[in-house]
Protein backbone atom coordinates (compact mmCIF):
# COMPACT_ATOMS: atom_id res chain seq x y z
CA UNK A 1 0.00 0.00 0.00
CA UNK A 2 1.71 3.08 -1.24
CA UNK A 3 0.01 5.41 1.21
CA UNK A 4 1.31 3.26 4.52
CA UNK A 5 4.63 3.04 2.24
CA UNK A 6 4.95 6.99 2.63
CA UNK A 7 4.23 6.98 6.25
CA UNK A 8 7.18 4.78 6.98
CA UNK A 9 4.67 2.75 9.48
CA UNK A 10 5.93 -0.45 11.21
CA UNK A 11 4.36 -2.86 13.53
CA UNK A 12 6.13 -2.34 17.26
CA UNK A 13 4.55 -5.10 19.09
CA UNK A 14 1.01 -6.17 20.30
CA UNK A 15 -0.38 -8.23 23.32
CA UNK A 16 -3.73 -9.35 24.66
CA UNK A 17 -5.15 -5.88 24.84
CA UNK A 18 -3.57 -3.69 22.30
CA UNK A 19 -1.24 -3.51 18.92
CA UNK A 20 1.05 -1.19 19.20
CA UNK A 21 2.44 0.65 15.82
CA UNK A 22 4.97 3.38 15.33
CA UNK A 23 6.42 5.96 12.68
CA UNK A 24 8.97 8.39 12.34
CA UNK A 25 8.15 12.03 12.61
CA UNK A 26 10.48 13.29 9.15
CA UNK A 27 8.06 11.43 6.90
CA UNK A 28 5.05 12.68 8.78
CA UNK A 29 6.05 16.21 9.32
CA UNK A 30 3.76 19.89 9.23
CA UNK A 31 4.16 23.31 7.94
CA UNK A 32 4.70 23.85 11.89
CA UNK A 33 7.73 20.87 12.32
CA UNK A 34 4.90 19.21 14.18
CA UNK A 35 3.36 15.51 13.65
CA UNK A 36 0.78 16.10 10.28
CA UNK A 37 -2.96 15.55 11.43
CA UNK A 38 -4.01 13.29 8.46
CA UNK A 39 -0.78 10.91 8.95
CA UNK A 40 -1.91 10.58 12.68
CA UNK A 41 -5.30 9.57 11.82
CA UNK A 42 -3.98 7.21 8.51
CA UNK A 43 -1.32 5.37 11.37
CA UNK A 44 -4.07 5.21 14.15
CA UNK A 45 -6.79 3.69 11.18
CA UNK A 46 -4.37 1.42 10.36
CA UNK A 47 -3.58 0.22 13.75
CA UNK A 48 -7.32 -0.74 14.70
CA UNK A 49 -7.85 -2.04 11.59
CA UNK A 50 -4.11 -4.14 11.75
CA UNK A 51 -5.13 -5.13 14.90
CA UNK A 52 -8.86 -6.54 14.00
CA UNK A 53 -7.17 -8.03 11.13
CA UNK A 54 -4.55 -9.80 13.30
CA UNK A 55 -6.94 -11.01 15.58
CA UNK A 56 -9.50 -12.92 12.68
CA UNK A 57 -6.25 -14.38 11.12
CA UNK A 58 -5.20 -15.61 14.28
CA UNK A 59 -8.42 -17.53 14.49
CA UNK A 60 -8.43 -18.92 10.85
CA UNK A 61 -11.15 -15.92 9.83
CA UNK A 62 -11.01 -14.79 6.54
CA UNK A 63 -12.58 -11.29 5.99
CA UNK A 64 -12.21 -7.98 4.48
CA UNK A 65 -12.12 -5.03 7.17
CA UNK A 66 -13.56 -1.46 6.28
CA UNK A 67 -13.33 1.17 8.15
CA UNK A 68 -17.24 2.84 8.58
CA UNK A 69 -16.24 6.25 10.28
CA UNK A 70 -14.10 8.03 12.71
CA UNK A 71 -13.99 10.58 15.51
CA UNK A 72 -10.14 12.54 15.64
CA UNK A 73 -9.85 14.55 18.69
CA UNK A 74 -5.88 16.63 18.05
CA UNK A 75 -5.19 17.64 21.68
CA UNK A 76 -1.73 18.65 21.56
CA UNK A 77 1.03 19.28 18.99
CA UNK A 78 3.75 16.18 18.46
CA UNK A 79 7.35 16.68 18.02
CA UNK A 80 8.79 13.51 18.21
CA UNK A 81 7.93 10.30 16.37
CA UNK A 82 4.33 8.67 16.12
CA UNK A 83 3.44 6.03 18.49
CA UNK A 84 0.50 4.68 18.17
CA UNK A 85 -1.98 2.09 19.93
CA UNK A 86 -5.34 0.71 19.08
CA UNK A 87 -7.08 -1.47 21.33
CA UNK A 88 -10.99 -2.93 21.39
CA UNK A 89 -13.70 -0.02 22.47
CA UNK A 90 -14.93 -0.31 26.33
CA UNK A 91 -18.44 -2.45 26.10
CA UNK A 92 -17.08 -4.38 23.05
CA UNK A 93 -15.97 -8.12 23.13
CA UNK A 94 -14.13 -10.25 20.50
CA UNK A 95 -16.28 -13.34 21.20
CA UNK A 96 -19.31 -11.35 20.42
CA UNK A 97 -17.64 -9.87 17.28
CA UNK A 98 -16.70 -13.52 15.69
CA UNK A 99 -19.97 -15.10 16.79
CA UNK A 100 -21.49 -12.37 14.75
CA UNK A 101 -19.43 -12.48 12.51
CA UNK A 102 -19.97 -16.94 11.86
CA UNK A 103 -23.37 -16.90 12.08
CA UNK A 104 -24.10 -14.01 9.71
CA UNK A 105 -20.94 -13.41 7.59
CA UNK A 106 -20.89 -9.62 9.04
CA UNK A 107 -20.11 -7.83 12.23
CA UNK A 108 -19.28 -4.86 13.49
CA UNK A 109 -16.76 -3.63 16.13
CA UNK A 110 -15.40 -0.42 17.53
CA UNK A 111 -11.56 0.05 18.41
CA UNK A 112 -10.11 2.96 19.94
CA UNK A 113 -6.20 4.69 19.06
CA UNK A 114 -4.52 7.23 20.60
CA UNK A 115 -0.95 8.34 19.83
CA UNK A 116 1.11 9.15 22.69
CA UNK A 117 3.70 12.54 23.53
CA UNK A 118 6.69 11.87 24.79
CA UNK A 119 6.35 13.83 27.39
CA UNK A 120 2.93 11.76 28.76
CA UNK A 121 -0.68 11.70 27.78
CA UNK A 122 -2.41 11.90 24.19
CA UNK A 123 -1.33 14.00 20.77
CA UNK A 124 -4.17 13.03 19.52
CA UNK A 125 -7.13 9.78 19.83
CA UNK A 126 -9.18 8.30 17.14
CA UNK A 127 -12.70 6.28 17.92
CA UNK A 128 -13.55 4.37 14.71
CA UNK A 129 -16.44 1.83 13.91
CA UNK A 130 -14.91 -0.79 11.82
CA UNK A 131 -17.20 -3.61 9.68
CA UNK A 132 -15.99 -7.06 8.89
CA UNK A 133 -17.34 -9.33 6.17
CA UNK A 134 -16.24 -13.37 6.02
CA UNK A 135 -15.05 -13.75 2.91
CA UNK A 136 -13.54 -17.40 3.50
CA UNK B 1 5.37 18.84 4.15
CA UNK B 2 6.18 15.02 2.95
CA UNK B 3 3.52 13.55 4.09
CA UNK B 4 1.08 15.54 1.59
CA UNK B 5 3.68 15.28 -1.04
CA UNK B 6 3.48 11.41 -1.11
CA UNK B 7 -0.34 12.04 -1.36
CA UNK B 8 0.17 13.83 -4.70
CA UNK B 9 -1.99 16.37 -3.79
CA UNK B 10 -2.78 19.44 -6.45
CA UNK B 11 -4.92 22.10 -5.68
CA UNK B 12 -7.59 22.47 -8.62
CA UNK B 13 -9.30 25.43 -8.23
CA UNK B 14 -11.35 27.51 -5.91
CA UNK B 15 -14.47 29.92 -6.36
CA UNK B 16 -16.30 32.00 -3.67
CA UNK B 17 -17.59 28.56 -2.25
CA UNK B 18 -15.21 26.33 -2.20
CA UNK B 19 -11.78 24.76 -2.62
CA UNK B 20 -11.01 21.64 -4.92
CA UNK B 21 -8.01 19.05 -4.64
CA UNK B 22 -7.36 16.07 -6.24
CA UNK B 23 -4.81 13.16 -5.83
CA UNK B 24 -4.00 10.36 -7.68
CA UNK B 25 -5.46 6.63 -6.75
CA UNK B 26 -1.98 4.88 -7.61
CA UNK B 27 -0.10 6.97 -4.56
CA UNK B 28 -3.50 6.07 -2.44
CA UNK B 29 -4.37 2.88 -3.11
CA UNK B 30 -4.96 0.29 -0.12
CA UNK B 31 -4.63 -3.17 -0.22
CA UNK B 32 -8.66 -3.40 -1.57
CA UNK B 33 -7.46 -1.55 -4.96
CA UNK B 34 -9.89 1.05 -3.44
CA UNK B 35 -8.55 4.75 -2.17
CA UNK B 36 -7.13 4.70 1.08
CA UNK B 37 -9.30 6.25 4.22
CA UNK B 38 -6.19 7.92 5.82
CA UNK B 39 -5.28 9.37 2.45
CA UNK B 40 -9.06 10.63 1.72
CA UNK B 41 -8.68 12.37 5.53
CA UNK B 42 -5.70 13.76 4.96
CA UNK B 43 -6.92 15.57 1.68
CA UNK B 44 -10.03 16.51 3.28
CA UNK B 45 -8.26 18.13 6.17
CA UNK B 46 -5.31 19.73 3.64
CA UNK B 47 -7.93 20.84 1.63
CA UNK B 48 -10.15 22.61 5.07
CA UNK B 49 -6.66 23.74 6.48
CA UNK B 50 -5.45 25.44 2.92
CA UNK B 51 -9.14 27.22 2.34
CA UNK B 52 -9.17 29.18 5.53
CA UNK B 53 -5.12 29.75 5.35
CA UNK B 54 -5.65 31.41 1.68
CA UNK B 55 -8.90 33.42 2.79
CA UNK B 56 -7.02 34.74 5.57
CA UNK B 57 -4.19 35.57 3.29
CA UNK B 58 -6.17 37.13 1.00
CA UNK B 59 -7.24 39.37 3.41
CA UNK B 60 -3.63 40.01 4.81
CA UNK B 61 -4.07 38.09 7.79
CA UNK B 62 -1.15 36.13 9.79
CA UNK B 63 -1.90 33.12 11.06
CA UNK B 64 -1.35 29.57 11.87
CA UNK B 65 -4.43 27.12 11.31
CA UNK B 66 -4.74 24.10 13.26
CA UNK B 67 -7.42 21.52 12.87
CA UNK B 68 -9.21 20.47 16.41
CA UNK B 69 -11.29 17.10 15.09
CA UNK B 70 -12.78 15.71 13.08
CA UNK B 71 -15.70 13.16 12.61
CA UNK B 72 -15.21 11.17 9.25
CA UNK B 73 -18.17 8.69 7.69
CA UNK B 74 -16.63 6.26 5.33
CA UNK B 75 -19.80 5.74 2.51
CA UNK B 76 -18.29 3.90 -0.41
CA UNK B 77 -15.37 2.48 -2.15
CA UNK B 78 -13.45 4.84 -4.38
CA UNK B 79 -12.03 2.88 -7.23
CA UNK B 80 -10.89 6.50 -9.10
CA UNK B 81 -8.80 9.55 -8.28
CA UNK B 82 -9.08 11.58 -4.71
CA UNK B 83 -11.70 14.56 -6.08
CA UNK B 84 -12.21 16.52 -2.87
CA UNK B 85 -13.73 19.40 -1.99
CA UNK B 86 -13.74 21.67 1.10
CA UNK B 87 -16.44 24.49 1.94
CA UNK B 88 -17.93 26.57 5.00
CA UNK B 89 -20.34 24.82 7.05
CA UNK B 90 -23.71 26.23 7.51
CA UNK B 91 -24.36 28.70 10.25
CA UNK B 92 -20.46 29.30 9.73
CA UNK B 93 -19.88 33.06 8.50
CA UNK B 94 -16.27 34.26 7.55
CA UNK B 95 -16.60 38.09 8.33
CA UNK B 96 -17.56 36.42 12.03
CA UNK B 97 -14.57 34.64 12.17
CA UNK B 98 -12.33 37.20 10.52
CA UNK B 99 -13.96 39.67 13.33
CA UNK B 100 -13.42 37.31 16.22
CA UNK B 101 -9.74 36.12 15.08
CA UNK B 102 -8.51 40.44 14.41
CA UNK B 103 -10.20 41.01 17.95
CA UNK B 104 -9.16 38.52 19.95
CA UNK B 105 -6.63 37.02 18.08
CA UNK B 106 -8.20 33.50 17.54
CA UNK B 107 -10.80 32.07 16.12
CA UNK B 108 -12.89 29.15 15.55
CA UNK B 109 -14.43 27.75 12.48
CA UNK B 110 -16.49 24.32 11.10
CA UNK B 111 -15.43 23.32 7.39
CA UNK B 112 -17.20 20.57 5.61
CA UNK B 113 -15.60 18.38 3.09
CA UNK B 114 -16.41 15.74 0.47
CA UNK B 115 -14.54 12.98 -2.21
CA UNK B 116 -16.80 12.52 -5.17
CA UNK B 117 -17.26 9.47 -6.83
CA UNK B 118 -17.36 9.13 -10.14
CA UNK B 119 -20.17 8.09 -10.54
CA UNK B 120 -21.96 10.93 -8.67
CA UNK B 121 -22.52 11.27 -4.81
CA UNK B 122 -19.85 10.85 -2.12
CA UNK B 123 -17.11 8.39 -1.04
CA UNK B 124 -16.35 9.92 2.31
CA UNK B 125 -17.37 12.97 4.10
CA UNK B 126 -15.47 14.92 6.69
CA UNK B 127 -16.54 17.61 9.47
CA UNK B 128 -13.60 19.43 11.43
CA UNK B 129 -13.19 22.47 13.27
CA UNK B 130 -10.25 24.48 12.95
CA UNK B 131 -8.50 26.81 15.28
CA UNK B 132 -6.72 30.11 13.72
CA UNK B 133 -4.30 31.84 15.91
CA UNK B 134 -3.11 35.27 14.58
CA UNK B 135 1.03 35.22 14.48
CA UNK B 136 1.05 38.84 12.64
Amino acid sequence: MPPVAALQAEVEGYDGQCLRMRAPLAANVNDKGTAFGGSLVSLMTVAGWGWISFRLAQLGLEAEVYVADSHVRYLAPLRGDLQVRAWLDEGEDWEDFVATLRRRGRARLKIEAATALPEGGDACTLSSRYVAIATG
